[in-house]
């Protein structure tokens, strides 16, 4: 994977100052106040790491706008063996019914990235079937606006309470053709990504991978994802505690994992989605793009890149905490991995989501939005002729 | 004022079955399945309210769409005798230094405004100096796109603290005033009304008429206001404790007051630019428009326009929960008067915002738009082919 810049802490101050001397009392914007911090210093980074920056005029160079342009959502979406053992509310048929409901414009994610301007890719990491190229056509012809991208690593992943969920060969292709993907769209002029997942009972993977790389029990992983009863989640949480004495990691190892093992990890727990957002993650802060981050199975990709670059945190904004029960407890611990603004040390919704799909940061976006214009736009005192 | 139909719950039913029916898991759209059932509630309330109901088109009559074009933002401006006693960070010339702000685009409220493509319409109700009208015109080239709009009551209410803050006839010259503004607006056909307000030590106001209206004391109806020290807010709190006295209505009082005694305690109490937000309220909702509230200062007015009508409850959707130590308690006693839906007991956001402007508000718009989005244009089960 490419290098990740550590934000440079030197212009904070700077920042910090331009928002101090806004028309409004210190600090009276809340959390979008360090949002605008961390914007800002993703944008200066991004300035800085430009081939030709040395080479701009200063007011080019030092103009310390924050710049989000085209911002674009992907949706990755993968099937998993262990719904055979029947975690989910649904059939894994549903992944693919649900991509095609994508393409053709009528799901939530649909509604709100329409409403929120946001551009919407959806990207077949490896559902149980690929969508019949006929029905793209139709699709083509509803033009509700969305992309397809195929990049199968297989027709659903195996079950991974019986054996490894793919092979290590997949994962590697997985973050080759992710990574390949983010930089072929910040070329096209990307400046925030978001992020979403569909995949029936992707929280079991997300859950086993959250156990296996922090200190929190199975128990403490495990929710209902869209709605499990209690027999169900009894079993979701002993085929996860099978599954890791498999892999058997120790605790205190989680967060010193290489990358070797932690590839590992992957193809023992992981979907096909959650490998390729791992890599999109991380090729957006190489690419000193943020990336907003939705719910408990894209917080689990960030948790993975995180333990595979610590670089990579001050890049991530959390848009929502969701009701899946442990996304709490995962937050605090990425919130604390950020080094510089910590976003207030919440997400930025509470809306008792849980649907996924890119929902929570499509509907975050209009604040990370506000922040950029706040910045970017409000008057200081002096040019206002406020005398507070 | 005019009368507010009690919201319909005949379609209630219908309005919940056809958001179950749409392609994701019952209810994990959170928060924005009440906020969508309360906007079609009202939007189908308008409906039938329109004189030419009956000789409509059945589609015309019963597509249950909810309709929210022409989103306005009125941003309500006063000045505050009260701040003679000094119980703000700043002096009473700062509210028309803000509104100069506000008119050349150069405020918070403004960014947010442009960022969610809101109109922004400013309202002198009374501030200390009106705005020179060659300022204006300078303003008017700028073209922020603000309009001013001036309905003052008055150069700044006198200190409530020694005396009432305004005459029983400012408090009736306000709600004329307000009740044809309104009316104008939803002429103009505007379906949704947000509030916002401006006015130094608006919230000793604020917090008194709350104490009056509610069981609270003054002690848990004061705050910080935009940043005061320990030494402020004691005195505030004793002044407020003082006009308290003189106005000495009794706790169990404050829920049936009638209309002349609440025009008394605003007469004592209130500030120019609250008196004109309660009937713009009440107006809305006699409308059938719903209403956007935004921090403590707007919540205190929805509380006196309760008190007016109760009917007014299920029009109103409460924005966010600001810093403002009080506004959680009355936030809670405003969500308890609703009957339908109580918009999932909570505000919207929780983003530790303490500016007042309407910024709140705007910055909520799009949770709201994306509500009414997924309710008009989201597939169901059925027309997608999705077999949950």
């Amino acid at each position: 994977m490419m290098p990740i810049s550590p934000l440079s802490k030197a212009t904070l101050a700077v920042i910090q100052t331009k928002i101090d001397e806004k028309t409004k009392p210190l600090g009276a914007l809340g959390a979008l106040e360090p949002l605008a911090v961390q914007l800002a210093l993703i944008s200066e980074q991004r300035r800085k790491n430009h081939a030709d920056f040395d080479s701009r005029s200063s007011a080019d160079k030092g103009n310390g706008h924050i710049s989000i342009k085209m911002p674009t959502m992907l949706v990755f979406a993968g099937d998993h063996g262990i719904n055979e053992e029947k975690l989910s509310i649904a059939p894994s048929e549903v992944t693919q019914q649900m991509l095609l409901n994508f393409l053709q414009g009528g799901a939530a994610i649909n509604c709100f990235c329409q409403s929120n301007e946001l551009a919407l890719r959806v990207i077949d990491c490896g559902i149980l079937q690929a969508i019949n190229p006929n029905d793209i056509a139709q699709v083509d012809d509803n033009s509700a606006g969305v992309k397809l991208i195929e990049q199968r690593l297989g027709a659903g992943t195996n079950n991974f309470s019986v054996g490894p969920a793919m092979s290590i060969s997949q994962v590697e292709q997985g973050f080759e053709q992710a990574e390949k993907l983010v930089n072929a769209q910040v070329a096209q002029g990307v400046e925030l990504l978001l992020l979403g997942e569909m995949g029936i009972a992707n929280t079991s993977s997300a859950a086993a991978l959250m156990s296996a790389l922090t200190c929190f029990s199975v128990e403490q992983c495990v929710g209902r994802g869209t709605g499990i009863t209690d027999e169900q989640l009894a079993k979701k949480t002993t085929l996860i505690e099978h599954a890791l004495q498999r892999v058997n990691l120790a605790d205190s190892a989680a967060e010193t994992l290489n990358q070797a093992e932690i590839t590992e990890l992957l193809s023992q727990l992981g979907g096909f989605e959650i490998v390729q957002m791992v890599a999109a993650i991380l090729t957006a802060a190489a690419n000193t793009i943020p990336v907003v981050i939705d719910g408990f199975i894209v917080s689990v990709a960030a948790l993975v890149a995180l333990r595979l670059d610590k670089n990579v945190a001050n890049y991530l904004i959390f848009a929502h905490v969701s009701e899946e029960k442990a996304h709490q407890l995962l937050l605090s611990e990425l919130l604390a991995a950020q080094t510089l603004t910590k976003q207030g040390g919440q997400a930025l919704l509470n809306l008792g989501l849980r649907l996924g799909e890119g929902t929570g940061a499509a509907l975050a976006y209009p604040l990370i939005k506000a922040a950029a214009s706040f910045y970017n736009h409000m008057a200081s005192f002096e040019s206002a002729g406020v005398t507070v």
